[in-house]
């Protein structure tokens, strides 16, 4: 590279980052909204956010970084430099042909939806949201208008391609076909078994207090670093902040199933691991940005069910246990918890679904967000259509909003295109974490030992501090040496159910790898 | 005023609201970074606030600002719409006068300098501190040399006048003069004195999370209003936030000095209930604005001293501490914890500081930040000179720098010209009190009753509704008929202090008005 090219790579380099600054004060203002604003500060709020989307927008889309992204060689860069040039110039593409007004609007809605989401499922009253809804609806379809791109099938496409670059919606409907039908499969051969797990180990009244100790201290044994990060406590857990050193997980507590708010923090602390990963020397831009929310999931799925729920884990958590809550677990022994923390049941919340038929739950949402977007699905009848389809797929019946079409934040602050990303999320962990187990050797009798840190070491090497440098499905094949498929994700669940439910095995036993 | 004018007028509006927007923003990123903020993120959020700073700055000096505040005419509107012309077209000239790269620079070395000085704070170690006070002197001596007007009799004037405006270093030593006289008599009488007061009820160990319970519930009682505020626990109590409907104060806890506490919530919720009581129709206006500093830590005061260390208030307060604390203040009685809150006593730390000498480190301070800002002082020798001072003002030694010159957040931040608005709150606190009582009847059984609404909704009415409607001084002489002067407040001390501290009547004991 000259020095006038390198000077010029400079510069976009300072650009990036400045827009990156503007983003990350809007992602702590809304990790703030969700957890310590008062209540009576939403409108404010939601101006506030909607001119710093404005200003992010602005920058984005400046003549002055369309004319650097023009004048810099192609190929005449090291790999990270390729990948954020690349990458800048995708997302300049897409940032330009967004309007700023439109924009803008999204952002404030959004914020608004969101207060009206809360207090509609709150109330168990879909009628409260719906015309938040109807406004959104109209925007996303508004928004996937500027977006679409040749290459695409449908307006789906270009709102999901903003969370899974290159990923379309035909390309989901070839892996979910059949993982549906294997999950299917799988579900008839649970209920068909004689065998129940017992659910009383998650009917234990434990001091909230306990719990947040409990989560925080198995947080810092997975190398969440609460020098550059915190844990806080909100409606719907999500990770936040803006940075590697300054990621913010939440999580939620009930009084009575502390697998719930375990099964929440380490799904975050995932996340926050990711983000923790990211390079510093790459900060604000794409090198130093997760590669795709698929890829994101896999890092929080991973550590919640490949590791959270092994029995090796709950061997060595069992142990922890009087530590927090005394003699509250005296009666249950690790494969009592083991086994509860993977009781199968169709059920009616997705953040409370086991792994065998969580999948089922996003799949819903897929074919009714397409269906929205489409306008093949009027707002209004979203219950009956999310009710309809829970009976279709899960065989459960919705007895309200609450439990219903209000359960999930998502549509609410314009997330349209982001479910399918949880599925995505669940595929890429069984594939990574195979992986990880072929090269790491013997990880059940380290995480026995409490000890998870070769695969946290692992998983920042391979994944996280590769950025944006491949594609999610290239670093997929980059990791595991092979492209997604829903194989790996059946084959776990079937090791690990077969036997807790005494289902004659199907012969799903072997890694490809073995 | 004509339609035309009034849609300028509207447009005006528009963007002060906008100017507000990205402040409150600032606001809210350094209440986060008090409170919420992990330690590793501190670069990053000096680079936002940096960033949000100029971007402020951009709009408030923006060419098309100044045109429209030109094109706007003089007194053709109601008192309202003249006010906020004035003090916007005053507020332009003030930004106009500074750079972009100097406002951008003092607002990235103050979140710097800020954390420099927790850390050498800490480790009582003053040459950590060193050079970024002799960075932050600089930077401030060129910010006063932009903001210098005529009317002005030296540089600091032009850094004072952000605070309080229209106050002048000599109007102040002459309110000083007089008033250190009188308090240094005060507190001879005091030290003469044979009668001690008993110190055994402020080293009562008390679990936080009670006092927490009790300082919140007060502050409710006081009339704060937690759906538009927080109370948060931070190295050095403030009241933060951003606006009428997001009021955020913090305060610190001692394990075995539950005043300090009580003192410091009080008088953050008294910032607090200023905040909250800005009118939202006016919104990131003037008139939604806090008049000066002065004005503001008036209603702290009034609310920690007038009313938190009165007789009246603790003739209730000791009643509710057993919901509290239980048995532990039993061997007490009201009398006991009035006279202990009101312990007088030369010190070390302001803000532990009793109210007949607090004015006095206030005076340390201002002698001390004139010599710093007119170059008469070098930073390297602040030490010593703080040291000198406290010898002389207060017959006091001081055995460390964390309990000297260290103590105060102020300096690093940027804040010169601002300490001396302490002892104006104390003045302004003395005289809106005493007409209160004029205006409002027996307000001592009130607070024995646990009713303070009164007293908030005179201040509501008098002072927070108005915002900068008057300049300080004209609005002392509205709410009281009188220009602000220093005898308001020796009265109020003698008054309380020698009975407690059996001093034969000086006869100051009648207020003007009776």
């Amino acid at each position: 590279m000259s020095a006038h090219d390198s000077e010029r790579y400079g510069e976009l380099i300072s650009k990036l980052r400045d827009v990156h600054l503007l983003e990350s004060t809007s992602e702590l203002l809304s990790w703030d909204q969700e957890t310590m604003m008062p209540p009576a500060a939403v409108d404010h709020r939601a101006n506030q956010l909607a001119l710093l989307a404005s200003l992010a927008h602005e920058r984005a889309t400046a003549k002055e970084l369309g004319d650097l992204l023009e004048s810099l060689p192609e190929n005449m860069l090291d790999a990270c430099q390729d990948a954020n040039l690349r990458e800048a110039r995708r997302s300049f593409a897409r940032s330009t042909r967004l309007d700023a007004k439109l924009v803008s609007e999204i952002a404030e809605t959004s914020s608004r939806a969101q207060h009206a989401w809360a207090a509609a499922r709150q109330d168990s009253d879909f009628a409260q949201f719906q015309p938040w809804l109807e406004k959104m609806v109209k925007l996303m379809q508004l928004k996937a208008d500027c977006l679409y791109e040749d290459d695409m099938g449908c307006a789906w496409d270009a709102l999901a391609e903003e969370f899974e670059p290159g990923m379309r919606a035909q390309n989901l409907a070839n892996l979910f076909a059949p993982l549906r039908t294997d999950l299917c499969k799988l579900l008839d051969d649970i209920r068909g078994s004689s065998r129940q797990i017992e659910s009383t180990v998650t009917k234990i009244k434990l001091p909230i207090s306990s719990q947040e100790n409990m989560v925080r201290a198995i947080s810092e044994q997975m190398g969440f670093d609460f020098n550059r990060g915190r844990l806080d406590r909100s409606a719907h857990p999500f990770c936040g902040g803006s940075h590697y050193a300054d990621v913010r997980i939440t999580t939620r507590f009930s009084g009575d199933n502390f697998l719930d708010a375990l099964g929440s923090t380490m799904h975050e602390a995932g996340h926050g691991l990711y983000e923790q990963g990211l390079l510093a020397e790459h900060l604000g831009t794409p090198m130093g940005t997760a590669v795709s929310l698929g890829i994101h999931e896999s890092q929080s799925r991973l550590w919640e069910n490949q590791v959270g729920r092994s029995e090796a884990f709950w061997l060595w958590c069992h142990a922890q246990l009087p530590k927090f809550f005394g003699e509250a677990f005296s009666d249950f022994t690790a494969p009592d918890l083991y086994a509860a923390s993977n009781r199968a049941e169709a059920s009616l919340i997705r953040v409370e679904a086991d792994e065998s038929t969580y999948n089922l739950h996003i799949m819903i949402r897929f074919d009714l967000e397409m269906a929205l977007i489409a306008g093949d699905l009027s707002p209004e009848d979203l219950p009956s259509a999310w009710n309809e389809a829970y009976c279709e797929y899960l065989d459960v019946e919705v007895p309200d909003d609450r439990q219903g079409c209000l359960q999930d934040v998502h549509w609410s602050c314009g997330l349209f295109g982001y479910f399918p990303t949880y599925t995505l999320g669940n595929l890429y962990a069984a594939q990574f974490y195979d992986q990880a187990c072929q090269e790491l050797g013997d990880l059940p009798t380290s995480f026995q030992n409490g000890e998870f840190h070769s695969l946290k070491t692992w998983l920042n090497e391979k994944v996280h501090a590769q950025g944006m440098r491949y594609s999610a499905g290239d670093l997929c094949r980059e990791v595991t040496g092979r492209s997604l498929d829903s194989q790996g994700l059946i084959r776990y669940l079937r090791r690990k159910l077969e036997p807790l439910y005494g289902i004659p095995s199907l012969g799903v036993d072997s890694s490809p790898g073995d």
